[in-house]
C-alpha cells in the first residue's frame, strides 16, 4: 500500500512508482496480459493511495537501477484497488522549492511527504533517542514538569491561560521548567532531564518559534566540570550518530571577554580565522581626523587581517566597505601590505613604524589586506564580529561541507548582569537564579556589572546550542540578587516566594543546562527552524494549516470570565 | 554529599545517616578521636545538606545490617561541611501519612524526598523508556505535535490561550493530538507515536488531572489486528519490566454488548467471577408485585451467584442490601440455595421450578447466595456492575497482590454514537473521526445508534488503559458523520475544514490509540493519580506549591486584548 508517485504509460507497458516512507517500488502492468488492470491503471493519478498485489520479480537487464535500493526488482500486478483519491496538488512535490512558503505551510501534510522533510523528522527522532539513552545511561531520570504553571516572567513574555474555576486568575505556559527542575533537586531527584516544550510570546525573528523544544537538564551537587563533561559526552554521541564523526573531548573553554575581544561575538564561528585585534595604541599618533577624534572620545581601532587579499581590486575593496555598513559599522579603513610596503589612505597619516607595529600585531604578511574599524569599543567589536562572519560567507572561508570538523567550545565567565546603557539599571544576563564566582563577591555591592557569573554557553559553528549555569542554592544569596535587581519585596514574595521558601528546606548545590533541541537539529541538517519542526508557525505565530489562532465560541470566554477588548484604532 | 536523615548521639559515638536517591550511608564520628568534628556534628539537624569526607570501613560485627545495601560499611568522618540548612519540617518525612494531603502538596519538594515517591518516578521513567524502545524497535517515529492549536472542542472543554498579535483570537491547548496525528498519516509518516501532555478543562473527579500524559499512537494502512498486536507486545514488555511477569498474548476480545450484559461495565475487572445473568424469563410468573410491575414496565431481573455465601447471617445480608443502594440500585433480593432448598422472600411467590431454572442459569450450587436486582435494563446492569465490584472489594475476592495474574482484555464493537435519553440526539461515543463496521452501513441513515464503531479499549484490572479506533479516511464518510451529528456546514468548515480538505489529498486508511500513561503507572503501583505525577494539581486544578493559577500584571492582559469580567454575585 502507498502513494502513486508517478504513472508512466510506455505504449506496451504501464509503470507505477508506488511511494511510502521507505522508498519507491516499481509496479508494472502488461496490457496484453491484463487488459482489465491496464484500463483500471489509466485512471490513476499522482498521490492517489492504492493497495496492490503482485509478484516481485527481477527487472529486465536493461532496466535495473543500481542507485535505487529497490532498483533491481519490480512488482508485476495481479490486482490493485484505490484506497483514496487526491485532488489536483496545490504544488508539485518534486518541485516544492518553486512554491511559496505560505502555500507549503498551508498544505504542510503534502510538504511533509517529500523525502527531505521526512528524513529530517527521522533524524530528529533518532537524536531524541540518543539524548534519552545518554542521560538514562548516566543515571538521569526524565521527569515531566507541569505546563500550567505560575506566571513568573523571566524576561520574555508569558503565554497566559485563563482559569475557569478562579475568575480573574491565570496560568502561564512555561518559558522553561527552570524553577521546577530546581525544586526537583531540592526534592532529592539528583539528576533530572526532560525533552520538553517551552513557550515565549515574543515578536518572532526568523529563527524563533513561539513553542520550541529544549533538552532540560539539572544535576545536584554539581560544579561546571560535571555539567560540561555530561554535555560533551552527549554531543560526542550526537555527532557520531548523525554524521559518523569523532570529535575531540574536552571542548576548549573561552571566557566571554576573550571571545568578545577576539571575535566580536559571544557565539563566534571558529571554523575560520580572521581574529580581531585592538590596534588602538599603534594608531594614536595620527593626523587622520576620523581616527584622532574617535580616540579622543574614548574610542578604539579594531582590525583584522585578511590573508592574501591585498590583490583585491579597488572595486572589490569598495564592496567590502559596503558590506561593513550592513554590520552597523560606520565604515572600514583598508590597508594593503604588499612587498613594496603599505598602501591605503593611512599611509602618510600614521608613521611607517606604527603601521608596522599594527601589522605585526595583526600577524600580517606581504600580500595581506588589513581592515580597520573605528568607534566605541562595544559597538565596533560587535560590528567587526558580524563583518568577520559575512566575510567568511562571501569568500567561503569555511568548507561548505558541514560534516567536517565542527567547531565546538564553551564560553564561560559571562557577566552576571547586563546594564542598560541609558538607565544604568541592571538586569540578569541569564536568569535571576544564576550563581557567580566566589572571587567576585567583593564586587557585588559596589560594581555588580563587573561580577562574573557561573553561566556558560556551548557554541557550535557559530550557533548557541546550549546555555546553563550553576545556580544559587543559598536563600540569602537569592534574596540578595532580587534586592540588587530592585524587585520590591512584595513582588518577590508574590512571584518567587515559594522558591525562596524551598531553598530554606535543605536545597543542595545544583547546576544544569538547557540544550536547544530545534537548534541542534538545525545545526545537524543546515535547515531552517521551520524545516525541523513537524507543524511550525509563521513569524506571526500563526499555523496556516489549521488556521490558529482563531475566534472561539463567546460562551467559552464567558465561562472563563474574560471579554475581548478590541484595540483602539 | 547528601541529606542528614538522622543524627544519633550514642554517648561515645555520633552516627549520621546520610541519605540521597540511592539510599542511606552511615557516617560515624568518634568524639575521643575527633572532638572538633563531634562538636560540629552536634549542630546537625534532619534534612540539612552536608558534604563529608571520610574512610569507608567495615562495620563492627554486631552492627552489620544485612537488609540494607550499605549495611556492611560505615564511613568514619575526617571532615565535613554544611552546604545548606533546613527549617523545621512542616511534616515528618518518615510519617508523611499523618500529614494532610494539602500540606504535602504545598511542600511537594519535601514529600518527593520520600523513597516511595522517588521509586514511583523512577518506575515512570523506566516505563517511558520501555514505551519508546518498543515503538522505535517497531519502526515508529516520535514526532512532536504543537501545543498551541486550533480550538476544535471534542466533548471536553478546551483550555484557551489568548493571542497577543491577533486581538480577539485564541489558541487552544490540545485535548489530544488526534487531528495532528491523522495529518501525519496523510503526510506519509506511516507509524507515529508520542508521549505527550494533553489538557482538558473539566470539573475534576478524583482520578483526573487538568493536564495528563498519554502515549499517542497512529498507524497508516492498519486494521485493528495491527494496532492490537502492537499494543499487546508493548504491555507484555511493560509488565515484564515492571513486575517481572510474563502475560499470555493475544489478549481476549469481548464485545461491548457482552461485557455490559455480563459484567455491567465497559471496563470490568475480571480478576474475580460474579458474572451477571439476565434471569427475567424465569421470574415472569410471580405474585411478587415488585417484580411483576417492573417487568410489565419492560424491566429485567439481573442476578449474580455469590458462591458459598448462603451461610451469611441476616445482618450480613442486610449489609449487602445497603451496599447495593450505594450502587444506584433500588434494592437487592437475596435468595439462598441450601441443601434443604431455597430460602428468601421469593420462595412461594415464584414456583420452585422457575427458581430452579433461574438458579441453574446462575450455576448456583447448594450453599450459594443468589442476589437479584430489578429495574430498567441499562441502569440495573450498571448498578449490578458497580455492586459486583464492591462485593469483590468487601470480600477480597481478588488477591491484594497486584503483581499476580492481571486481567487484560480488549473491548470492541462499541456503539458509534451515544444517544441522549431525553433529546434523542446522538453524539460520538469516542470522537467524530471514528470509523464503523462495514456490515452496519445499512443502519447509519435510519438507526445510527445501532451502528457499531471500529473503536476499542484495553482494560486491565478494571481500569481503561487505552482507547483507540480505526479512523474514517474517506472525506465523504467524514462529512456524513458531521451531517449526522447535525453540526452546521459553516461550523464544520470553521472547525474541521482543514481536516476534511486534507482527507481529499490522498489520505491512507489509518488507526491508532491513546494509552493513558498516568493510568498505566497507577495500575502498576496501585497509587493515586497524584502519586504518579511529580507536580500534580488539586481537584480545583490548583498547584498548592507555587500557588497557580494567580492574578497577573494588568498590563499583560491589556497586551492580550482581554479584560476580566468578574462573575455576577
Amino acid at each position: 500500500m502507498g502513494w502513486v508517485h508517478r504513472r508512466r504509460d510506455l505504449g506496451g507497458l504501464i509503470f507505477i512508482d508506488l511511494r511510502d516512507r521507505y522508498g519507491k517500488t516499481q509496479l508494472v502492468v502488461h496490457p496484453e496480459r491484463r487488459p482489465d488492470l491496464a484500463a483500471q491503471a489509466h485512471d490513476l493519478h499522482a498521490e492517489w493511495v492504492i493497495e496492490a498485489d503482485g509478484v516481485v520479480q527481477a527487472r529486465p537487464e536493461g532496466m535495473v537501477k543500481r542507485d535505487l535500493s529497490s532498483g533491481e526488482i519490480e512488482v508485476e500486478l495481479t490486482s490493485f484497488s484505490v484506497l483514496n483519491r487526491c485532488l489536483p496538488l496545490p504544488f508539485q512535490l518534486d518541485d516544492a522549492a518553486k512554491a511559496s512558503e505560505e502555500l507549503r505551510l498551508k498544505y504542510r501534510y503534502l510538504d511533509l511527504r517529500r523525502p527531505e522533510m521526512q528524513e529530517t523528522l527521522v533524524l530528529r527522532h533518532r537524536m531524541a533517542n540518543v539524548v534519552r539513552e545518554h542521560f538514562t545511561a548516566e543515571g538521569f531520570l526524565e521527569i515531566e514538569t507541569p505546563f500550567l504553571v505560575k506566571s513568573t516572567p523571566e524576561g520574555a513574555r508569558d503565554y497566559l491561560v485563563p482559569s475557569r474555576i478562579f475568575a480573574g486568575q491565570f496560568y502561564a505556559l512555561p518559558q522553561s521548567p527552570q524553577i521546577y527542575k530546581q525544586l526537583l533537586m531540592i526534592a532529592g531527584m539528583d539528576r533530572y532531564f526532560q525533552i520538553v516544550r517551552c513557550f515565549r510570546d515574543e515578536d518572532l525573528r526568523s529563527d524563533r518559534q513561539p513553542e520550541f523544544t529544549q533538552v532540560d537538564v539539572e544535576i545536584a551537587f554539581a560544579d561546571c566540570d560535571t555539567v560540561f563533561a555530561t554535555a560533551e559526552r552527549l554531543f560526542e554521541k550526537i555527532l557520531r550518530a548523525a554524521w559518523g564523526i569523532e570529535i575531540a573531548l574536552p571542548f576548549p573553554r573561552y571566557s566571554y571577554q576573550h571571545v568578545m575581544e577576539t571575535y566580536g561575538s559571544d557565539k563566534p564561528d571558529l571554523r575560520f580565522g580572521l581574529p580581531l585585534h585592538n590596534v588602538t595604541e599603534h594608531l594614536r599618533e595620527t593626523e587622520f581626523r576620523i581616527i584622532s577624534s574617535a580616540l579622543e572620545a574614548g574610542g578604539v581601532v579594531i582590525g583584522l587581517c585578511f590573508s592574501g587579499k591585498a590583490s583585491l581590486s579597488r572595486k572589490e575593496v569598495s564592496e567590502l566597505e559596503d558590506l561593513a555598513k550592513t554590520c552597523d559599522l560606520a565604515g572600514i579603513l583598508p590597508l594593503k601590505l604588499t612587498a613594496e610596503g603599505f598602501a591605503g589612505s593611512l599611509v602618510g597619516k600614521v608613521s611607517e613604524d606604527h603601521l608596522r607595529a599594527a601589522a605585526a600585531q595583526l600577524e600580517a604578511q606581504p600580500g595581506d589586506l588589513i581592515l580597520l574599524a573605528i568607534g566605541k569599543k562595544s559597538s565596533v567589536l560587535k560590528g567587526m564580529g558580524a563583518f568577520r562572519r559575512k566575510l567568511a560567507e562571501k569568500f567561503q572561508l569555511f568548507r561548505p561541507d558541514l560534516h567536517q570538523n565542527p567547531s565546538l567550545f564553551w564560553v564561560v565567565d559571562f557577566p552576571l548582569f547586563e546594564r542598560d546603557e541609558e538607565t544604568r539599571e541592571i538586569a540578569p544576563s541569564h536568569h535571576p537564579f544564576t550563581g557567580w564566582l566566589r572571587e567576585d563577591d567583593h564586587l557585588l555591592a559596589g560594581e555588580p556589572w563587573k561580577v562574573r557569573s557561573t553561566a556558560y554557553d556551548l557554541v557550535m559553528n557559530g550557533s548557541e546550542l546550549l546555555s546553563g549555569s550553576i545556580r544559587i542554592h543559598d536563600p540569602q544569596q537569592q534574596a540578595e540578587i532580587f534586592r540588587l535587581l530592585k524587585i520590591p519585596d512584595e513582588e518577590v514574595e508574590l512571584r518567587f516566594g515559594f522558591l525562596l521558601e524551598a531553598l530554606r528546606y535543605g536545597a543542595p548545590p545544583m547546576g544544569g543546562m538547557a540544550i536547544g533541541f530545534d537548534r541542534t537539529i538545525m545545526a545537524l541538517t543546515g535547515g531552517s527552524i521551520r524545516d525541523v519542526i513537524a507543524f511550525p508557525k509563521t513569524n506571526l505565530a500563526q499555523s496556516l494549516m489549521d488556521g490558529c489562532p482563531s475566534t472561539v465560541d463567546p460562551q467559552l470566554l464567558k465561562d472563563l470570565h474574560i471579554a475581548v477588548v478590541p484595540p483602539k484604532v
